[in-house]
């Protein structure tokens, strides 16, 4: 197939994505128009790259085309956006056969079709190494939920579990992993789910907010970069999928390694005022149940942004590269 | 330095291109917010790939970054939108250089800023090919100017002139071109500029619009098939820089197949009603002040889509690969 054949085949994958009202333009012209939105603008673009982000011998073309679609579609979650379309730019090397661009066009879609967000334009362009590039476009009350926002005092929470899609990836990574309950890690790494309705429910109600791509440790970081505070998270309390650090260690893996520095997760991290705001109780009460308390904001003193301490209160170090960014 | 400090001096470089009101948040947390546009949204992504669209020993890395830019704007200009932001994703080599970033940043800023389309967001992400997608974002009345509005009868005009840059690109790969004239077509080639204004007044009027990246044949050839017709060309009124033909021959080039099949022209080809539209007449006549009139919108008869002839109105054929998508 060309180029013009290519882009044929695979408005067609999108076209499903596309029931939505709205779409005044989609794919086929210079450029996509939609009606105009309800709410300001949230914009975010973000790169898989093979090699590099992806592998082909840990997934097949459907799988690494959602996981693509879905890590940018977490940018949306954490902003607390409703995903409105999506723009797709592919690179691709000579050697991607027809077939293989069919299937990545195929999990992108899906996963479009899932949250929402169909795809509306792209580009496609020759290149020596496979890129997939992400564009998402959605809408948010106000300014959404920033980093930048978290204050001492505030209550730490984080949606789903920590540390099951790197545990996935190192299952994946063994040979012949058939260890009992490995599928479950496996899955939560293949098939990561952008945190969107959480997120629209926190918007309201969080004071700030991220999604853990990078792992906990690093993202949180970010977070109290932006806010000027520190953390204190409690070790303890941080969730987990069941069987998680018995197949960890069994792995050869710190558990808590894992929880903290391991990325892809896609959940969402986010801070909620410890006093109850008037009028706010059912909000805030909806916010607490989308997560787990794993600790609260401290005032930032110089030294640790993220101070780990177990459920007796001693300190926790935590060796890994994760941790080096924010440690002493 | 880092990736985090790699972002932080493109936030800064970017920041000069920011004066802009309507951003409620720009570059460092998970997504931009815009404040809600007064018309509907138009969404384009270009990508610029190393050895692919651009060549480091052609042009410095400011130009490269500032030249990635404005072939994405062009889409917004051939829709007639207004730009509003752009999303900048590079993907970098180990090698390249912290100062390379920053001259490549520099020109994407300069065109951001000379254009009014402030980068407010992006992505950086490792790989062994350098690449740089640019997604745009601007605003529009109704749907703007598609590419599937022409009817016979029209006329086609073009903006600006054909083949300047395909010959800048020839004389700046000619080792030593020191040719009298030589100087306007490679700034063509370095600095385009994309109609933005143009596609802003056209709007209104135009009835079908496609920019010239990939040479006029070719772009109007989309055009074409998009509107369900077919094209007859003038080539004699085909408008060029002075000196064109002159310096063309003397590098081999035949003119016609320059001005015909180069791209990166960017200028906009469009249709135009060739009756008066009642109350419209001034909407008209600057429309056709915008351009040169090259041709006619004619019906498709199944055959070629573009029909080229010369003053004498004798069929004219042209070798060479822009035209072979659309001879019989």
């Amino acid at each position: 197939m060309d180029e013009f054949e290519r882009i044929a085949q695979l408005r067609t994958a999108f076209a499903s994505s596309q029931p939505v009202a709205g779409i005044l333009l989609g794919i086929g012209d210079d450029a996509a128009v939609l009606a105009r939105p309800a709410h300001n603008l949230v914009l975010s673009v973000d790169a898989a790259v093979d090699g590099v982000h992806f592998r082909a011998d840990l997934a097949d073309w459907a799988t690494i085309g959602a996981r693509a679609f879905c890590a940018a579609l977490s940018d949306l979650a954490a902003m607390g956006a409703q995903p409105r379309a999506a723009l797709s730019a592919l690179i691709l090397p000579e050697s991607f056969a027809d077939a293989e661009l069919a299937e990545l066009g195929r999990g992108q879609a899906e996963a479009a079709a899932r949250h929402g967000c169909p795809v509306v334009g792209g580009n496609l362009a020759r290149g020596t190494q496979l890129s997939i590039t992400t564009t998402v476009i959605g809408e948010v009350e106000g300014v959404g939920l920033t980093r930048g926002g978290a204050r001492v005092g505030d209550e730490i929470y984080v949606t789903g579990v920590l540390g099951a899609a790197a545990l996935g990836l190192v299952l994946l990574e063994t040979p012949a992993s058939a260890l009992s309950g490995a599928g479950s890690f496996v899955s939560r790494w293949r098939n990561p789910t952008p945190r969107i309705p959480e997120g629209r429910a926190l918007v309201a109600i969080a004071s700030a907010a991220i999604d853990v791509s990078d792992g906990l440790l690093q993202d949180l970081g970010h977070l109290c970069s932006a806010s000027g505070v520190a953390a204190v998270i409690d070790v303890s309390t941080l969730p987990a999928l069941p069987g998680f650090a018995e197949l960890a260690h069994a792995h050869g893996q710190p558990p808590l390694r894992l929880a903290l520095t391991g990325g892809e997760d896609y959940e969402l991290v986010y801070t909620l005022p410890a006093s109850r705001p008037a009028g706010r109780a059912e909000a805030l009460a909806t916010a607490q149940r989308l997560g787990t308390r794993i600790g609260k904001i401290v005032a930032a003193d110089g030294s640790d942004a993220i101070v780990l301490h177990d459920a007796q209160g001693q300190l926790v170090t935590v060796p890994g590269r994760g941790y080096r960014h924010f440690g002493g």
